[in-house]
C-alpha cells in the first residue's frame, strides 16, 4: 500500500492542507515546515496521484480531440502534430474517432467536460443545435482545427479554402486547359465545401471560361467518392482536360478510376489534389496539390488553445495559415 | 456555481459519506435516506464530477494506447478498431504516439499510472530494461495488440508471423517463382522480423530453393525503406522475379521503385505485401498482400483487456488470429 497524503501529514506534524500547499507550491507556508513536509514525502516514498492533484489544482493536463475519420491519411497526420505539440507542453489527449456520427461527437464533449478537459479541438465542422447550445455553456476553451463550423463564431485554423481552391483552378488554366472537371466536397453546412467550389466557380469567370455544369460533381473527400465521381465524368459527353479534386484522396480515387479505363495521368487527363496528405507522394504518378500545412496546422492548433487555456483572450475568428501548390507528376501543361 | 455533493447532504439531511454510498450504489443504505438522497440531487441539479466519482470507485473508463507511429495506415486502422470498441463498451482513450521513441513510452507508461488508466494497451514491441520493470510493477491490466516482445511473457493479439510468412512465399513459389527477394523488418529484439524471416527460409528450404544472401534486405516497415531496397535489389547481380515485403507500406515503396526504374509489376517483377492495409487497395497495381485481420484484432485487443479488467485471470500468452491471402493484381504466375 503507498502512502496517502495523511500519512505524509502525520509524519511532518502538520496539517493535510500544509502538505497540499507545500505539493501545489502556494505561498503562506512556513519555511520550517515546507522542509519538515518534503522530508516526510521523501522518506516514506510518497507520490500524489495526477488525479488527487488534479482536484486541488483544478489541472488535469487533458486535451479533448473529436477527430472525423482516423483511417484518413490527412487527420492522422494533423493528430499526429497535436499530439506532438501537446506533449511537449506535458498535455495529453484523450482522442475521440466519431466515424462521422454526430451523435458521438455530442456524447464526447460531455466527457469531455465530465473528465475536466481543459481543453477541446474538434476537427468536424458540421454540427447540430444541440452541440451549438452544449459548447455555449461548456465553459472549457476550445478550437477548431482545418475545419470552421457555417456561421459560427469561434477560434478556427484553417487555410483559406477560397483562395487556395482559386489559385488551383488558376494553375491548371495557367497549364492551357479550358475544360476542367470539379470534384468538390460536401456543400451542406460545410464552408470548406462551399469556399473551395465558389473558388473554382470564380477562377474560371475571372479568366473567361464558362461554367460548365456537368462538369462539376459533389462527393465526401474520401477515395471512392473521387473514384465514382470521375468515372461519372467520363460518361458525360463533355470530357475534361484536367479535373481538380477537392481533396488528395479523392484525387487518387480519380487517377485510380482513370487507370482501370486505360487512360493516362497526366497524358490523357491531368488531376489535381488538395491537402498536401503523405498519399501524393506514395502513388504514381505523384499527386500535384494545392498543400494545407498540416503538421503546422496541427501546431498552431495547440498553441492556441494553450494560449486560452492560460486565460488569453483571444478574439473569435479565423487563424489562415498559406496554402502552397506543390507540383509533382499528375498535371501537364497542353 | 453547480451543486456540490455537501449541499445535497445538507439538503437531505444526511451525511456525504451517505451522499456518496447512494451514488455508488452501494448497500447498507437505509431505502428512506436513499430517496431523500435521490430527490435533493434532482431539486439541485447535481452531476458529480467523473474524475470525483473515480476517486471514490476507482473507475476512471480510461484506456492508454501507446502508437508506435499515428501517420501509418496500419497502426491508424487498429487505433480506430480500437477506439470503436472501447467506446461501445464505456471506455475512453488516452493516445500516445511514441514516434517509435522508447522514452517517451516509458514517460507516458508512468502518466496512465498516474491518471489511473485501468488498462493499458501497447503496440510497440521493442523494450528496454527501465520499461521491463515499470510494467512489472504498474499493477494495471497490460496487453500488447499486433506485436510481441521478445522472450516476455505477456498477453499478445498477433497473427502466426513465421507462418503468415511461410504461407506468402509458398505461394510465390507456387507461381512459378524460384528467385524471391525478400524486403524484411527490424531483426533487433523484435518478433514479428525474425519470425517473418524464418518464414521466409524454411518456405525456400522446404520447396528445395537455396538461399541466396544477395537477394535479402532488412528495413524498418515504412514505404521509404521498401524503396531504397528494391533499388539495392535491382543493382544485385541475382534479380529476384518476386519479392516479398513484410509489409505493405514497404511493398508499396518496392512497387513505386520500380515504376521510376520504367519496370512493370507484375509484368517484369511480382511484388507481395504483409498487413492488409487500405493502401493495398489504394495504389495501382492493387497490392496482393498475406493480410492480418487489422479490424477484428483491434477489438478482441480491446475485449481481452476489459476482461482483466474485470479481474478474470487469462494465462500470458499469444492470441493468434487467423491471417489470410488477399489475392490482387501484383503478383503474377510465371
Amino acid at each position: 500500500m503507498s502512502a496517502k497524503i495523511k500519512d505524509v501529514a502525520a509524519r511532518a506534524g502538520v496539517s493535510t492542507t500544509t502538505v497540499s500547499r507545500v505539493l501545489n507550491g502556494g505561498k503562506y507556508v512556513r519555511e520550517d515546515l515546507r522542509i519538515r513536509v518534503l522530508r516526510a514525502i521523501e522518506e516514506l516514498g510518497y507520490a500524489p496521484s495526477r488525479i488527487a492533484r488534479s482536484l486541488v489544482r483544478n489541472k488535469t493536463n487533458l486535451l479533448g480531440v473529436i477527430v472525423p475519420d482516423l483511417t484518413s491519411s490527412f487527420y492522422s497526420t494533423i493528430l499526429s502534430s497535436i499530439e506532438e505539440t501537446a506533449a511537449k507542453n506535458g498535455y495529453n489527449l484523450l482522442v475521440c474517432n466519431i466515424s462521422e456520427d454526430i451523435d458521438k461527437e455530442y456524447k464526447y464533449l460531455q466527457i469531455f467536460k465530465e473528465m475536466r478537459a481543459e481543453g477541446v479541438i474538434i476537427m468536424h465542422e458540421k454540427m447540430n443545435e444541440e452541440i451549438r447550445e452544449f459548447i455555449g455553456r461548456m465553459e472549457i476553451p476550445l478550437i477548431f482545427s482545418s475545419v470552421k463550423p457555417l456561421n459560427q463564431s469561434f477560434i478556427s485554423v484553417i487555410v483559406d479554402d477560397y483562395a487556395a481552391a482559386y489559385d488551383a483552378t488558376a494553375y491548371l488554366i495557367g497549364l492551357g486547359h479550358q475544360s476542367i472537371g470539379f470534384i468538390g466536397g460536401d456543400m451542406r453546412d460545410v464552408t470548406s465545401g462551399q469556399n473551395r467550389y465558389l473558388g473554382y466557380c470564380n477562377a474560371l469567370k475571372d479568366h473567361g471560361i464558362g461554367y460548365i455544369h456537368e462538369l462539376v460533381r459533389f462527393g465526401d473527400y474520401k477515395v471512392k467518392s473521387g473514384y465514382d465521381l470521375m468515372g461519372e465524368l467520363l460518361r458525360s459527353k463533355r470530357q475534361p482536360t484536367a479535373v481538380f479534386a477537392v481533396s488528395d484522396d479523392m484525387a487518387i480515387g480519380a487517377v485510380n478510376c482513370l487507370a482501370d479505363h486505360g487512360l493516362r495521368v497526366p497524358g490523357d487527363i491531368s488531376v489535381m489534389g488538395f491537402d498536401g496528405s503523405q498519399m501524393t507522394e506514395l502513388v504514381r504518378p505523384r499527386i500535384t496539390s494545392m498543400e494545407q500545412p498540416i503538421h503546422r496546422m496541427g501546431k498552431v492548433t495547440v498553441e492556441t488553445l494553450l494560449r486560452l487555456i492560460e486565460g488569453d483572450v483571444l478574439k473569435n475568428g479565423d487563424i489562415i495559415l498559406d496554402h502552397k501548390l506543390e507540383e509533382r507528376e499528375s498535371c501537364r501543361k497542353i
